[in-house]
């Protein structure tokens, strides 16, 4: 797990009493338990415990958080009440990671977020980023508070990054947008202003090759990550929470949707797309235009719209074909 | 139907009278007829008829346009002679159309047009342009000539808005391109030359998310319009003339064509694509990369391409597969 | 075939001598045979052959370089010892290709290449570029090293020019990026540090329209070529080393790979995608969303993925539908 500090990207508006945040959902409220009060100091998610924080619980979930000081959890699952000793039950836990976060985080999707910045060699560079000296940035470029920059990297043109960690030797071409919100809501609450807050980052690990207008959201709460030497062509989009291991080859304008996880050395044809939440193994190789919509397993080779076994789909578009006549 | 001052956006290079009109067009006449000779002071569209304007009708339409003053009409059509005492019959009404738009306004795809920008906080800003003060722009944005943008907006990096209105509370996201040209021509005469001028807007309902490397094209005469709650995803396409009702939901690199409806509450999945002129009802579900090629009624599910009910659909992929061994 | 010279963009580090090169990679020579030595000038491809130039050559390609004066060839395959007089068998031709561009050639893919820009109205223009003073350019627009820009043109916002020649006439719509780093590597080695040199230019002939957030890459060697009177929309990628023929007319969000050659007068609907390396005749038409695998012969429409007659997918799709029931 990469580890980043939220603060320097989306600084803390100011620290709340878990108390303190209970008297503004008090209409929302179920039940509440609170043993501890204490000074809210960061948001847990399901795979990052933290001390001093909250987490928001979703049904169904087992999570043991017995070595972390301080998690108070908001759930609509009332059976979570005995399990923990600061707990509070919320009628729409949505709504109310809307309001806490809101309450708590400045972030770019509020007209409250500042940034600060120098404008160098014709780019918008923040006072609150760090690039190493030996990385190129082009024209037109805004690189925005709490980003880093390793070295030896180039940055194009036109290029936007915010709420990121880059690593050493890593490109990034033109008219790329990296760090970007994702695109994360209640279904049935819509609109700019019901947008849930995505308070995580982008980390581009070492000799990543990212192409022309791509866009990787950032996380919800933790990181989206692109592994070590993968090669992204032109137009990919890169949803929030998505895990792409090492060695990645990705081809023009395919899409990867929320919180899919990839194995190390996959090859991705043009124009595939992902269902959400999904697995794909190690050394698989995704035809192009492949709908996967299903975990795929190591080593596989698969192709077609729900994509499957690609010797099995090219037996059947011959079938089919021969069907025709 | 939503008005806008074309003028704002499109100024009028001069007022014509409609025989002077004619006088540069002799060779293309048919027959003309020209009770009145007025000063053309607007284009009227089928959707949309103005006084003092002329009204390109093509084949097989029905109109009646007893209630405005000064409509002249061109067409190829020669039925339409009796029903009108203001009419001309030409031989290509496309080619009218571009000669006549391109006399009369001043529009981007030429290189005469001109617009005028304060270049304020890292952005340019037509001295033309409306924006509330309570609204931020990122850095590296253009915003042309006409564009109003209301309360408490958010416009991210290297955004690019022309022709557009855009309502209060709505973000759009860096390197998005709101109000760019149509893609309309006559397929048998190619070239940027032979682009048919595009001199609607693209008008942005309250409390819309537009994401990341997105692109909305203005509409031909009237307007391309975005419905209040909308969220859109990354690297969407919207075309001209498209009308998106409101709560749409939009996920990743899905286009919509030219001149489709869409009706409220509708939600669709990533990479999807729609034929033109098509019609979408209210409620409806579209699944990620569905290809759409008819009116789909309110309140259905569809998936696949040619997209159908869903669970015919699902039903079709496993006798597939059965058949497949 | 177009000409460019290739050290407009990519200014030449050092002429070397074919002796002095090879001491560069003496483990991995197999054998060598060098008996005229001379500077290195350029790199001829199988396309265009150039005096003074070195030559990769893969495996299995009859070449007949009997005209041209001082070509050294490198490559893998040890049958073409016998037929050529200045030979260098090597080990991994790929790597060598790498190695030796990198070497010889200034580009953008390492932090050595430098520009020298003026900003004029609100653009990067370089001093090394040529555009014509009756062509316009927006503002945030990059124009890099070597571009040249004819007549009466018209460059929107945002956009990023480089390695490029563009005609009289010719639009690009804003966030657009042209003359991007292709997508060319070893499969086998990966990493933004193993991509392969690209050092050609995109040329766009007269009267082309280019959409919104679309990236054309240069070509590897030679160029990618975008014909006379093209019309394209918004989102369409096309990939290094395509030659787009005069007439084309490609829909939105259509990905093109590398290396197709397409022929005069075509029509892609939107979302199409096309499989590398295969050639498409004159007057075809391909419906949106087809997936083309195979060379497609003059004057045929095709649909579906595989792409096929439409005629047949259209009885398949009815089949099909036919056979759920």
């Amino acid at each position: 797990m990469i580890l980043f500090e939220r603060n320097n990207f989306f600084p803390l508006k100011k620290k709340y009493l878990t108390k303190e945040l209970n008297l503004k959902i008090k209409k929302d409220i179920i039940f509440t338990n609170c043993k501890n009060d204490f000074y809210v100091e960061d948001i847990s998610s399901l795979q990052n415990f933290k001390d001093n924080s909250i987490l928001f619980l979703d049904k169904n979930k087992n999570i043991d958080i017995s070595n972390f000081k301080n998690i108070h959890i908001y759930t609509e699952n009332e059976i979570y009440k005995k399990n923990f000793e600061n707990i509070t039950i919320v009628k729409n836990l949505n709504n109310i990671y809307n309001k806490f976060l809101n309450e708590l985080y400045f972030h770019e999707d509020q007209t409250d977020f500042t940034d600060d910045f120098d404008f160098t060699n014709g780019s918008f560079i923040s006072k609150y980023s760090d690039i190493h000296e030996s990385t190129k940035i082009g024209k037109n470029c805004v690189i925005s508070r709490g980003v880093k920059i390793g070295k030896n990297s180039i940055i194009k043109n036109n290029v936007t990054i915010k709420n990121s960690i880059i690593s050493n030797n890593v490109v990034v071409s033109d008219n790329s947008s990296i760090g970007t919100t994702g695109f994360g809501f209640d279904i049935n609450k819509r609109g700019a202003s019901n947008l849930n807050p995505q308070i995580g980052i982008v980390f581009i690990d070492q000799n990543v090759s990212i192409g022309a207008s791509c866009t990787i959201d950032r996380g919800k709460l933790d990181i989206t990550y692109i592994g070590k030497n993968s090669m992204i062509d032109n137009q990919v989009h890169i949803a929030h929470n998505v895990i792409l291991g090492d060695n990645a080859c990705i081809a023009a304008q395919t899409g990867i949707s929320g919180s899919v996880v990839i194995g190390k050395n996959v090859t991705i044809g043009g124009q595939a797309g992902f269902a959400g939440h999904i697995n794909i193994g190690d050394n698989v190789i995704i035809a192009a235009r492949s709908g996967v919509t299903k975990n795929i397993k190591d080593n596989s080779v698969v192709a077609g719209f729900p994509a499957t076994d690609i010797k099995e789909w090219k037996k059947n578009v011959i079938k089919q074909r021969n069907n025709w006549y």
